[in-house]
């Protein structure tokens, strides 16, 4: 029997298995025979107001365990909720440590992106300060790809899968008519290509895949855009490019802040994004005189757990289920993170890390990975990503529609 | 052995089946001992220019069967070409009927939607004119499931079971927030709900669904509904709402419209549709000053051929099938149609109808299945259609992607 509780949270963007890490972590504490594994409700912010749910209550045997993997975005609920430095607001460490004490919480998981690192990072420091055992470990979990230091993040996969499967329909879609056509396939990734390169994926002996693919790593330029979308033109009827959210001006500016789309801007000061593809869309219709449509795909990148990367879902469930290890094993302050060691056979190790060396360090696509002057990914990067993509997990079809495990 | 050949086209807007009625035709001309199967490139347009290939030469085995049935977007290119009366082109009629006597054509099929119907009647009111014996038959394809007479068409009950699956994603996501938010999700179908009304699938015990359905069968108010959202955001922090693209004001203008966007007119003078869900979330967050998002399937609804129906693919193929039967059995100027027999358990009855009586006929959701003041739709338009999204057919996956025949 382990002595004391443990607390798990999910925060930021949803993806496709930020389930499947939950139920690592509850499977893993079960099963070392913790007594009670508390959700927060909303991540850190709901748990600042003491919002938990005894998971056993929702996830009471193998069949759930099986469903909440199948299941897309976070089963306890998500936040943005930036946590304040010591200095700033000492009383927040205190009300939390209060509230760990009062549910004699000793192991603390946070699967998260970079904000939710950011958070163990600060709790960790906090608790050496101040001398409390209570151990913190992050999850990695973004389909951004975006964080430090780890070769891949649990998400990323999926969405990965998602993208180069959807592409693939959408090229064979615009391939059937005869006449001219510009699309305009837009992907997120806020300042980091990784999503948007694995558009390149959907380029098989079965499909052309996209013609042009831009990153955010790339500073974007109209003139030279509308050059290569001509260039392309010239050669095929139907051309189909790949934006990212995020592409930038030489001024800084993102092209969607062009389309005077209202931005949003959460509380960790990151816009939201959207507008690229309809405004370079119509751009090149109103440039190239050509029909052109703008495709946004959205949330579903990140929800869309009907095809989702059996890889990805097995290592999401064996980074929560590691993090519970190293806590029980008196580890704290770390993420997990995977070290890969082969691409053929695939092969990773899984390992924690100093989450202080992660948090806040934004991991983009190297240069060297990006080609045909910033308009295309190298095959090294296709060797890195499709391994990420392998295997389905087939999801369980209730009156012809996918099941999901819900809390309330 | 057979007499003469088969000619068979693909026209209209693809879906995710229509290869499926493709192969079966191929397989029941090829069983019955046809000689050679022709399909034509880009529809009746291209086969105006002759542009034919030899089916067998792409399709050449069982599992060539197995990929195109699981292949989206017409296989053999598609074309929106509106054939001239007679009295505007007899050249054009005699051009197509030298061609088809110089290959031979005794039976010529053609899968598609309303327009594509009405190529089927005026083609064969001109055989019978000038006393040709070739049959035509047309195989009915449309996701909009807007032709009349059959109960349905092949096509849509793919294209509701995207919608209800990936809608029950999008719920999912945008629920893990506990900020408050109005997401707009625009789907397909230019002047019938049937797409639309879909949406509400996705209410199960797992799913809210979605709060708000707007159909174009019903005139759209802007102050009406923003009555009614105010009333749903009363009561949840996430609202959801589907949306029609062709949602019409009382003067009889499209929503989108109002957007200013760019709308293309195809030579059936339909407009090309789209901006609505943007449209209505700007209109909203300006309103309501509450985060809103405008979530747009697109294209996706008709080619997403990774989470098809098998019923559907089912009935595609044999309505594909049916039509050479009754071709080879003497009729002509028909179209396949389905008759309901029973809902539980769902049966068919599958026959043909004269398609004089079918083609340019519009078909919409009766009156009686929009409830709620025109926001929802009835238990009976769910009985009608949960049938027609039962059961699924894997993909054939390689490298982690589906797989798909193509034809260059």
């Amino acid at each position: 029997m382990v002595k004391g509780n443990v607390v798990v949270g999910q925060s930021g963007g949803p993806t496709s298995v930020i389930n499947s890490s939950l139920v690592g972590v509850f499977k893993a504490a079960k099963d070392a025979g913790v007594e009670k594994i508390y959700g927060m409700r909303n991540g850190i912010e709901g748990f600042l107001n003491k919002k938990v749910v005894d998971m056993s209550e929702y996830v009471k045997n193998e069949l759930d365990i099986e469903l909440l993997k199948r299941t897309p975005s976070s089963f306890l609920g998500t936040c943005r909720f930036k946590l304040p430095s010591v200095e700033e607001s000492e009383a927040t460490y205190k009300l939390l440590f209060s509230i760990m004490e009062e549910l004699d919480i000793k192991y603390f998981f946070y699967i998260g992106g970079n904000d939710s690192m950011d958070t163990i990072k600060k709790l960790s420091n906090y608790a050496e300060e101040i001398g409390s055992d209570i151990r913190f470990m992050g999850v990695p979990k973004t389909i951004d790809n975006d964080l430090a230091v780890t070769d891949h993040t649990p998400g990323y996969g999926s969405a990965a899968k998602y993208i180069a499967s959807a592409l693939k329909e959408i090229i064979r879609d615009v391939n059937t008519y005869p006449t001219e056509s510009v699309t305009v396939v837009e992907i997120m990734g806020r300042n980091a290509g990784w999503l948007t390169a694995a558009a390149a994926l959907s380029r098989a002996e079965d499909c052309p895949g996209p013609d042009l693919i831009y990153l955010p790593e790339v500073t974007f330029d109209y003139d030279r855009f509308l050059e290569q979308v001509k260039a392309v033109k010239k050669k095929k009827t139907s051309v189909v490019i790949a934006v990212s959210e995020g592409i930038k001006l030489a001024n800084g500016e993102y092209v969607c802040e062009d389309n005077k789309q209202a931005t949003f801007e959460d509380s960790f000061g990151h816009k939201s994004l959207g507008g690229t593809a309809l405004y370079l869309a119509d751009f090149i219709g109103a440039n190239l005189g050509v029909k052109s449509r703008g495709i946004v795909f959205s949330t579903l990148q990140r929800c869309a757990s009907h095809i989702v990367s059996r890889r990805d879902i097995t290592e999401a469930f064996m980074a929560g289920s590691e993090a519970v290890q190293a806590a029980l094993n008196g580890e704290t302050g770390k993420m997990i993170i995977f070290t890969r060691t082969s691409n053929e056979p695939y092969n990773i190790i899984c390992s924690t890390y100093d989450v202080n060396k992660i948090a806040n360090i934004e991991k983009v696509v190297p240069d060297e990975w990006i080609i045909n002057d910033g308009t295309y990914v190298s095959d090294e990067f296709l060797a890195y990503c499709r391994p990420l993509i392998i295997g389905e997990l087939t999801p369980f079809m209730v009156d012809g529609l996918p099941r999901h495990l819900f809390l309330d």
